[in-house]
């Protein structure tokens, strides 16, 4: 299915070969889901893809411009696929990044039918790619994604949906799509994403809705492949897919679920 | 000056939205020079492309089409600035990286009168941001470049022609848009890349050089701040500044060129 796209509210479904976004991948992204017709946590997508904007020194648009230019791509969908970016635009030659007036701004939506409603207990493995340290970018959304690339091209079974990374240093940090928590005698334990990885929507929600169901959770920047292995249960999330239960990781398997339920209903609440 | 641009062949200025080149950075490139209408270190700039190419899985095109391409956009250009660039193409939705059968080459030329000769006695500073260590991408001019944006947004003194760049364990790496080459005692060292930056041709060239000049030359994987501010002298390249001589690094000056004016006689024979 071709998306519906929106350049700067043209429509349009091409960018400069001179905007910075494709030389340099010098921007940010977020993706969500349009569900019965309505942006899913659109306010909190709009808040992170601004912050990352700021931590970019990107610009920030008006949340009028970007629902008005959503609405205008998504049209009569119901479900659907949302992909917001924002690039610095097309500027002088070199990597310097200077405050173009004319920054990018795309709107892209892919209707997704509900039928593909996506496992909720889920295969994974362990990625062999180690995320590089990098606290300048760490946590934001950008289009520098070739390690995500080089990671998923590890593997080429259908069956397993995602797999682990690591940094470094040998600590787990996310998916290569997703978030990870990891569930430990009743507690939620997440990589702080402070060195590498993307702080999604989803992470921030499932770390509120612990707070608000009493269930203690933290941000840890140590986790290993130790405690992965000793979790009660592994969770997977994003805004696309939800929630995922981990139910195998390479030869260890997870029966039952434990918090699982529970976060899910709360998160589809 | 607005560059000349062909994509795929075609003459156009745009690549789509949907091309992997801007949503993941999916993707590598080269910057070369025109000089008296010729590309200079065709070879070997084509050999690089190819190297990454086959590095992140990219398709290697013929150099027959990459010539033909440039002589097009050339025209009757005599001093000009060459990129190329090769991305995965569009692709379906997601990071795995499929081998696309439309990958997108891209080819731009843009001219650059002689009038705009470049200092070679130059001043630089040194860039507080570290650069993170991924071997699998060390060596690549790939088209996540987000690093060096932030490390070339760290000055606005145009006095300034560069920043040196050191990596997380605080080993010199580059500079932000050059080679480095330290010289002590006679001999050269250059950081190894083999955990970050980006291995130009320039740098082999000088290599290469220094071999059959009978200069002792090495690449080195731990030099510190403290072996550039004790070096003798401290060279930068790349393929569109050729060699700069560092005059000045934050306080400290080299009055004297010490392998200087041989080297870049021998690199412009």
């Amino acid at each position: 299915m071709n998306p519906r796209i929106l350049v700067n509210s043209q429509e349009t479904e091409a960018v400069s070969i001179l905007d910075r976004g494709l030389l340099y991948g010098d921007g940010v992204f977020r993706t969500l889901r349009l569900r019965a017709g309505e942006p899913v946590w659109w306010r909190e997508h709009l808040h992170k893809l601004n912050q990352d904007c700021i931590r970019l020194d990107l610009p920030v648009f008006d949340p009028d411009i970007w629902l008005t230019d959503l609405r205008r791509c998504a049209g009569s969908s119901r479900e659907a696929i949302v992909k917001l970016i924002v690039t610095r635009g097309c500027g002088a030659r070199g990597y310097r990044a200077e405050r173009w007036p004319e920054a990018t701004r795309i709107v892209t939506v892919t209707e997704a039918p509900t039928s593909g409603v996506p496992a909720q207990d889920v295969q994974v493995r362990l990625c062999n790619l180690r995320l590089g340290h990098q606290p300048a970018l760490a946590g934001i959304k950008h289009l520098n994604r070739l390690e995500n690339v080089l990671a998923q091209s590890e593997w080429h079974d259908p069956a397993i949906h995602e797999g682990l990374l690591f940094d470094q240093s040998g600590h787990l940090v996310s998916g290569t799509k997703s978030n990870v928590f990891l569930v430990k005698g009743g507690a939620m334990a997440t990589p702080s994403l402070l060195l590498c990885g993307v702080a999604g929507v989803t992470r921030a929600r499932l770390l509120e809705i612990s707070r608000k169901s009493g269930i203690p959770s933290d941000e840890v920047d140590d986790l290993t492949l130790a405690d992965v292995l000793d979790a009660d249960e592994i969770l997977l999330c994003n805004s696309l897919i939800g929630l995922w239960r981990v139910a195998r990781l390479e030869a260890r398997v997870w029966e039952s679920p434990v918090l699982f339920p529970h976060l899910l209903e709360r998160l589809h609440a």
